[in-house]
């Protein structure tokens, strides 16, 4: 909701990351880059669920996450 | 605000995309899977300076982009 909106942009996110979401989960991932709410890199993912987790930027399984949601879209002709 | 995030669940966000955005000038980018709302992958990057764009998932500089921001936070030892 709003309040957690405006919250969001005053300090990080993420205080623990959750291991084991696979991209099927997945219905929004955002990454935030560092700047004056928080000094790391944070990654939320939404889920189908609509519950919000936090995912591990330097998890090398996040580009494959990423790349595989970015792919989810495309035709094969 | 919050009816733009309403009305953001209802439809397609991105009508059109920008090109020749640098990772740099991106605060967040979030990369929306396909679903009820809208059939197509779509990227949204909020740029530092607070303005929304969207940015083509099948633009193969995105990984590169998504990849900068993930690889700022790191910190070298």
């Amino acid at each position: 909701g709003p309040v957690s909106t405006i919250l969001r942009e005053l300090r990080c996110v993420c205080l623990t990351t959750t291991p084991g979401i696979r991209p099927k989960m997945i219905a929004k991932v955002e990454v935030i880059a560092p700047g004056p709410q928080c000094s790391r890199v944070e990654v939320v993912a939404t889920l189908k669920n609509k519950k919000e987790v936090c995912l591990d930027p330097e998890n090398p399984v996040m580009k494959k996450v990423i790349q595989k949601i970015l792919d989810s879209g495309r035709k094969t002709d």
